[in-house]
């Protein structure tokens, strides 16, 4: 990938020149499936300019899951930098909402005089709060219809989509299919340096394109960070299955520990949530810095919750590494300063 | 009130020189136990710019009820306005919501590189979506402690707050008396023609104030407005206690009619909600168009939900000619075209 | 107009159904030449709502004049609440733009990767900042064919609309024929105690007053308000000729005093600037003050300007005394404290 | 360059843990006098982001050149995405602002209830539309004394403060000492790939570390894109003084060509515009076709007015052959297919 980088062909993207960010473009369309794609900066980004193209007309509103990425981890940045109005479905534990409440919220035009404009509804696949749960084509085409039918649009966050398509076992176009934009990380399972891709019908990525200059995502010699994304794509999309067989044996492990839990449907990418059960006498935090002071690396996710991730330079001795540290943290035999 | 208002001393309030209104003025800060007090043309601006001076910096969120007026009723203006992003707790039936959902809710500033800065709470009483039921002084009470811990304010939309001091028989200044802002409709049960005032201290009713002119909403001979107003805080604050009894005789007539239910505990104030019981031949949309044909006004609220709100100048035998009206209506011997 | 508002038929025209509103804005509407209209509370939210509405789409701008109440006396509001990037075009001393600096500044949308996309231009007739001088027929409609070209829209803020149109002796529809919405007040020289009008196309006012929902312009019975302005659009148009006949005895006399200058070419209508010499041994803010001490309200407008303004309620003997005032003020012999 | 991408040392940077990007902006904050910078992927960005955190409050305005980068070139993000209220300015020739025309433009806060809440005045150095000319320390210090004495912040757009230093022969933090938050472009004149980093105090720096990340512009192993632009600070800043060289030459040649002028006082840095003389039978539009093709990249800056720049890859000989080309093209003997 560094090799690939240190090589890459490139120019001004900010005029649309590059011929490097010009390949990557284009072979991610293919692969969602739409007219075109756009190289940003990041998710974050990139879910912005998707909300804010859709809802490019002031009075805007969307409605998105109450633990979607959106909502949660993105500053609020559709609101504060937008002004859309975010409207919440409860998530279900799979990471769906159901769809008579998304239906229940679209705004009636009928009262428009008090009402925002319902013009966008979103999705996220892998879902990241339940903990990396799949969204299947199925729900999504449902959840595609209802859009059509009341003149939405849909859009499909999918910073983790490639985990969604190899744990589904569908490929990513047939999964965003119902999507009018979806968004796919290439720095998250992928393992590329940076960047994010959106794609669309080419009329929307024009109009992307434009916000991404606004939002100062235009960037110039943008082929030194899209050839490694391209290697990424060759090389890592093969290695996300390893990824989910490591977080299985992962969870597994964990769930034999006494005092901690796994729900194991949960575990259908590389993402582990593991729960400390109530009356265990260590905590998220503690665990947290015992586990950093001997290299590994998770994350509190609320009370007494935790995360996990699998990727593919972690290995399976490492797996068993780190469920021997969790397991001597929770016991009491190892301490944040390395020992004891 | 139209002579208070043909002989009403005026001047142009837009320099804030309107004597009228700053008698107003002085006396709703009284009344709500708060330093000053401000007229604004509607409570739609009055939420919009108490919400709004809270949260004068960017990336600010608000923490309200999922069913609350700002949220589904004001255009989501707090958003496409104000670029303030909403966080919503589940609302409970009598309007409140759960302290420790609140608490769930108020972002951890330890994660502010991917959080907006929860800013705000609102509270709304009587609450209208549930029907017109009031928020306890001790309820409220609680809430503003939970904010005051967490560096928070607290905002009470009160655009039927006189409705929810004579219902729970408590003056408005202590229900509100852990507010930091707070907003009273003089043109709903009250009576007068247009109008609702916010209260605050000094220098939020001055910030207040430059809002409000952004917004337009200074407007200049005000006192032809404020002098009604004064009338109907004599008049009419009274007549209250006279509508909440009569909107009970309607909701318990509501309930004998065959197909027709009112949960009777939500009829605390002069709002009735009630269900058309399924399997009924009537729809809700249906009756209010042969109410309207009777000249009785009633609101959908929902598939098979309507909405009766009583005030002062509907007599009691006005409530027997509505239950009489919807009797025939829901029997099917009363037509949209005034006859079967 | 008091007798009006008192005997005024109302009703709730949040739902739009208030009949003397409604007989206001048809009125209006014609007067202007245009489809509908509808009322607001000021003049500040008439043009928020214009502006607004003309560039609904994220990533707008506006070409306006460098000295328009718009850009200079309204806060911002385009910007702060709107999101409208604002482009200014120098004002000549008239009031106008040059049509070739009008025309140079609309963005080119070969460029909009990084430039705002104009979609409005707007005039202010008659041009307060000017000294309330009146633009006339033919520039207005030129201007409005360089924005047809353009494919932009022309607002004409009016606030004055009413003596240019009896300075220039050209009917008010005539004025803003070239206009795709256009703003006339109703309290500044027409003397109704609040509020302005809107004027364009139906489906421009459809949209219009969804955002008057939501900046909280909506009011309810507002036809108490609709009253007096019918009446003043009866009874004060005719008086505004000798409004400006007033201003320019005014004018003549202040010329005459030693150490102050009127441009009498700037004194079209009921607005009169002066500036005091340089060596004089009196200030704007003082000469201020010592007015208010004797009954005359004047504004300072920069260092060493004033501005006056004539309305129906000034007698030309009022215009003698203001003269006297101005004259010992100016000698010094006359102070703030109402004595020397 | 390339080589240092390949073997950087990275981690997270949206955790703010990557050890490359760390060190690029430990250096760049010690270039530019100030105690923190941050790395952001755009100069677009960089402004945007430095704009929104001086004015995080609601209603606030900034002063800055009406032919500055920020108000013509970069989407009028501020206001359409900020909601900053801009007022502008005469550039002057040389890029700079009369001192006394940004003191008149600085609202009277005791006007606050009509007027937007001036926070900020924007420099440029150098200034791109006057032709990349410097400002000098000692004008920026007077205007960084007038924004203290009203309680306001400096901010300079420094895109090309790396030329604006070596031309003048002043060191960056000299040049940009009176400011409180600087940008500068490391991909124009200094050759890096990609980014630009902003410099400031360690609380602004905290502050657009959040912005950065609601923006979008929070990006991952970054440390990819900062080695190369250490790099390209230890080697390449002591070739601009040979661009400059380079760019007086090209600048001369372009004056002797028959039909085109330049003005040499605006050739301070690596910009040379030149204007086609009118009578002249060739378009900028045309020529810079016909350069196109034979290699020669050149930009239309308006009509008869073409701007080229000079970068360390250009070689002295290729200013030769750039003006052998737009020699033949004036003549008529070079066509745009490559051949006349």
């Amino acid at each position: 990938m560094r090799a690939a980088m240190a090589s890459a062909e490139v120019d001004d993207d900010v005029l649309g020149n590059d011929p490097t960010a010009a390949r990557l473009e284009t072979k991610m369309a293919r692969i969602m499936g739409k007219e075109a794609a756009l190289f940003v900066p990041s998710g974050t980004m990139a879910n912005l300019i998707c909300v804010l193209t859709h809802c490019a007309i002031r009075g805007s509103e969307v409605i998105l899951g109450d633990y979607s990425h959106i909502h949660i981890y993105e500053n609020g940045g559709i609101s504060t930098i937008g002004g859309v109005h975010p409207r919440t479905v409860k998530n279900n534990e799979d990471g769906t909402m159901d769809i008579d409440l998304i239906e229940a919220a679209i705004r009636d035009p009928a009262f428009e005089i008090c009402y925002p404009t319902t013009r966008l509804i979103c999705l996220e696949n892998s879902h990241a709060h339940s903990g990396g749960r799949c969204i299947s084509a199925e729900y999504t085409d449902k959840v595609g219809e209802l859009a059509k039918k009341h003149g939405l649009k849909l859009h499909i966050d999918g910073a983790r989509i490639f985990n969604a398509s190899v744990a589904l076992g569908v490929p990513v176009h047939r999964l965003v299919q119902a999507a009018d934009s979806v968004t796919a990380c290439l720095s998250k399972g992928l393992g590329a340096p940076v960047g994010t891709v959106i794609a669309g019908s080419k009329s929307f990525i024009a109009q992307a394109k434009i916000l991404r200059k606004t939002l100062g995502g235009g960037m110039r010699q943008v082929g030194v960070l899209c050839a490694p994304a391209l290697v990424a794509l060759e090389e890592n999309i093969s290695k996300l299955e390893d990824d989910h067989q490591k977080a299985k044996i992962l969870a597994e492990g964990l769930n034999k520990i006494k005092g901690l839990k796994v729900d194991m449907a949960s575990v259908e990418t590389n993402i582990v949530y593991f729960d400390i059960l109530e009356g265990s006498n260590i905590t998220e935090t503690h665990l947290c810095k015992i586990l950093e002071a001997h290299g590994v690396l998770a994350m509190p996710e609320g009370p007494l919750t935790m995360r996990l991730v699998v990727h593919h330079q972690i290995s399976e001795s490492d797996v068993q590494y780190t469920l021997s540290c969790i397991q001597k943290a929770v016991s009491g035999f190892l301490g944040e300063n390395g020992g004891k």
